[in-house]
């Protein structure tokens, strides 16, 4: 019948996938629910569809148009939410900047992406300053001035985030007044030069004709929807722990997937009330950012990730839902008991990066969170793969529940396949041990990097996306994570996971953290090098830790060396393991 | 960027969507759990995935290929879940007949359709004999023998299901066992010539290679998807209450998008049990078929909708969710008390067709059931607007709730858009008053019908899919029906609604079903004209119906003629309008 049915798409029948349609949504169905919470401020998704349209309308007044790039350097505020709407329905791209990064480093991203407009939080003017010079193209700037923020508010001449959206509105009202902002316009040499206003250049404010915010039945804006699902919505960049860091570009269709797929994945109801421990920089959020609102849900936003902070937020706005890296969960775990709160509702974390270990999951439990765990990578949305849990499971002792829970599972249901495949890129046996990379396709899957056809095509080798991860496919189809392929260690021709190897030692009751890397061996190749910072207070020799680790590990597992210390970590909390094995290395061979 | 940032689709990143994708995933993840409920039957994820995948081979065994039509005359059975994922797992297109409908009109969509096999659940044995007498084309038929029924069944030399599903997998094996069926020619005259086992003509079983059943890492068979996924994936027939049936063709895209979308707008969670007292011929249940796949949840089948086997089967099964037109749940009510049962968990109700009165509302809250309000078409995959509740509602009496239920709402949010517009096609003012069309626009509404491009033309003029039917908006945004655009009654220049007449008349005491129609006027032009059903043992007359009308409704729209008796209904319970307008016309202008 496809051959004879003659039915092509039309208007009427097939519009783009775009997450933009949900906040249309929530602010027509809900509109006096509230989007946002954010210390005293409570904001309706009415308003903040409103704001988000406004900023797109002060985006296209600067001439951004289709396909270029608005970047937004800020923390879990208002602002980086409505980014997410306000950005892609000017058009434009977001580049969430991760927070963390030093100058030099968002400056190479901000020239790579070819970033015409940077909102920042002031909280970092000192250095936004040093970006903007250190970039080689003019960009044009917004201060976002949150009222949370208690430091002094680096005004340098930029406009400020409320006036630059309240004249967009003065100028879709068809009145004279026009913003056009100040561009700083850099030269080859990196000496910022003050433009002034902008009159020319990029985002010539001439260049884009008056947007539009026109009225729907219930004098709310229309929705935007982009001319085609495949168009760029959102542009992430990873946080190069192996080099420079890539831009990975999604498009409008796999962030409409991915944040539906959350609602089903998670099990998340309408209304839901979500807690923005995981940065909105990361993934955009994990694509929860669009979770929200399709659910008119609200989010609680957070400047500073803090347990007394996060346990407050849970109890008073009654949070069913928050992510978090395993780091946070300890935080939360090892705080004073004075700041711990038990709410008196269901709460559901997910976690990923590593396997939440069983002492984690107790120490949640008795908390009144619920652990689960998950999978992803800036290339696939964030969540791509969860530990999907059976009733059946629940009836399980703490350390099966956890054996259970460190594995990260099965696909999204929004993800159409994933495995486990060898060199010959062959599935591996479900048999639990053998080793191969962890492989992806599907509909949230990256159109690839920016700029980059060489890894592109590389990480799309033959029809799957290669994660980089190595682990093992379980006999009931649930994959574990064993290493990162570049992690394991080869000793004596024996593949050894450093996962393994770190799960030894973080069972050590004196162990805070722990990393394990090659170092080289003139007999074995290589062995595994212990990187270990102890809790406070504690004061364990190396000969403590290999004797825990022999009592738990085959011999040839256990580590040869054990270095005490801090570890050093990437801007997002990844453990630098590049350094380690530096250090490792400089410490000569055996 | 998207000028520049060349990243194409590749096989990695783009993968056409479809609900069939839904199933794999429930039978990998949650093999173990049960996916049928049918008496006695348990049948898992699992064994359904398997049944679905050899429904598949014995269909490519017989030469069925992509676009290829398969239709299916079966109450709520397993076998008819089954070919909801069987029928497109072959490439082939599912047409789900409806059982009520008579032999002539089912040949003529067999016909029209072009079905190359014909699977039927053996009641209808008989009316089988006759389609397959009537049409005009040769068909392979597959005689269904549900262990429930407890009738005669009616073999007349085709092939059983169960035989049919085994031979395929023995196929599969790559033993020489190939089962071909039996072909029914049929011939210009009419006269049925049972051709035995096929060997030739367009359901060649030789014509395809043998299907295979490959396993992935857990035993289970892999994946199928489409190559494309505007390719239709079912063939729904309109009931044809203003003339032939009309083919709605949906596709994969449609499906997937609507199935997912009514689990955020029921808000269902994974696991949820589901009560088939909806047909799954209608709009292929609303597309909960597919939907319950994607929960990995549980469907309850029922060969026939009745009040006691309705509660046990809540009660029994934990059934959290059903969906049914009005009719039903008056059964329900006014079911003896002996059948009533309340369930001790939450039920919920999704019903359409017409508002349910708040007498209903009250009777199935009283019975433990909270109703929702929704409105669909064959045309938009079934639900598409639904009456989003609000929580600050449920503080409302009972009368307010019931008038805000009577609304049918707002989009479902995978549907993009929904409006009323004038005969200009511009949205009419959201005053609650103003009639005009509803209007929707989204990537859940059908490809076109088959074989009509006039009737697809005019349904999608202007970029809109007119659905025919006349609403107000009201100021919240929510649409109001208020009739079928030729249900309409005009008097004296000014417009009645006749739903609006109807629920008057619903809410006399001693009314059990009314219909308002059009009646010639000399004078007025046309006035309205009320068929009424008095409730077993009343003996009401007109009189006491008009001065109710009276009391309740503006002069003009009261009823000039009340007609007692029986309403007409097609074969879906919809009452049949137009006898009844030849009726009030018959009756001769006053």
């Amino acid at each position: 019948m496809s051959n004879v049915d003659a039915l092509p798409r039309n208007a009427a029948n097939h519009v783009p996938l775009t997450p933009l349609g949900f906040i249309a949504w929530s602010a027509y169905v809900y509109p006096e629910r509230i989007a946002l919470i954010h210390g005293a401020l409570r904001q309706t998704w009415h308003d903040t569809y409103l704001r988000c349209r406004r900023m797109a309308a002060a985006l296209q007044h600067w001439g951004v148009a289709r396909g270029d790039v608005v970047a937004v350097l800020a923390p879990n505020t208002p602002a980086l939410y409505e980014a997410h709407f306000g950005v892609p329905m000017s058009g434009a791209v977001l580049n969430a900047l991760n927070t963390r990064l030093d100058a030099p480093t968002l400056a190479y991203i901000l020239d790579h992406g070819r970033a015409q407009v940077l909102l920042y939080d002031s909280e970092f003017a000192p250095l936004v300053r040093d970006v903007i010079a250190q970039a080689t193209h003019p960009i044009r700037v917004v201060r976002i001035e949150d009222a949370l923020f208690a430091g002094e508010h680096g005004d340098f001449g930029d406009i400020d985030y409320e006036t630059w959206l309240s004249d967009a509105v003065v100028a879709d009202d068809g009145a004279a007044a026009r913003h056009v902002g100040r561009a700083f316009d850099t030269v080859a040499d990196g000496t910022r030069s003050d433009a002034g206003p902008a009159d020319a250049g990029p985002a010539d404010a001439q260049a884009g004709p008056p947007a539009a915010v026109p009225s729907g039945p219930s004098g709310l804006p229309q929705d935007y929807s982009p001319p085609d699902e495949w168009d760029a919505i959102c542009l992430n960049y990873t946080s190069g722990t192996t080099g420079r860091p890539k831009g990975v570009v999604y498009h409008h269709r796999g962030a409409y997937l991915n944040s539906t797929g959350n609602v089903i994945a998670c099990g998340m109801p309408r209304h839901a009330v979500y807690l923005w421990t995981l940065p909105m920089f990361h993934c955009n959020g994990w694509c929860f950012a669009w979770t929200l609102a399709a659910l008119a849900g609200t989010s609680v936003c957070m400047r500073r990730v803090e347990a007394g902070p996060i346990f407050d937020a849970i109890v008073d706005h009654n949070v069913g839902f928050f992510s978090a890296a395993p780091v946070v969960l300890g935080m939360l775990i090892n705080a004073p008991a004075a700041v711990q709160r038990r709410a008196p509702h269901p709460v559901q974390v997910v976690t990923g990066g590593a396997a939440p270990p069983a002492a984690v999951i107790e120490a949640m439990e008795a908390l009144g969170v619920g652990v689960s765990h998950l999978y992803g990578l800036t290339e696939t949305y964030g969540p791509s793969i969860v530990c999907a849990w059976h009733d059946d499971w629940d009836a399980l002792d703490l350390t099966a529940r956890a054996a259970i829970k460190a594995r990260i599972g099965v696909r999204k249901l929004n993800l159409e396949h994933a495995t486990v495949m060898d060199d010959g890129m062959q599935p591996v046996p479900a048999d639990g041990v053998t080793m191969g990379e962890i492989m992806v396709r599907g509909n949230t899957i990256m159109k690839g990097y920016l700029h980059d056809a060489k890894a592109t095509e590389a990480a799309f080798a033959g029809g799957w996306f290669h994660t980089g991860d190595l682990g093992v496919m379980h006999p009931d189809g649930y994959i574990e994570i064993k290493d990162r392929a570049k992690d394991i260690v080869i000793s004596g021709g024996e593949n050894i996971s450093t996962v393994e190897v770190e799960g030894v030692l973080y069972r050590h009751p004196d162990v805070l953290e722990a990393a394990v890397v090659a170092r080289p061996d003139a007999t074995w190749g290589e062995t595994p090098c212990a990187f270990v910072t102890l809790k406070a207070g504690r004061d364990t020799d190396a000969e403590s830790i290999l004797a825990f680790c022999r009592a738990h590990l085959a011999r040839f597992k256990v580590p040869k060396t054990v270095v005490f210390g801090d570890l050093p970590k990437t801007s997002t909390g990844k453990i630098q393991k590049f350094l380690l094995r530096e250090r490792a290395r400089a410490g000569g061979t055996d």
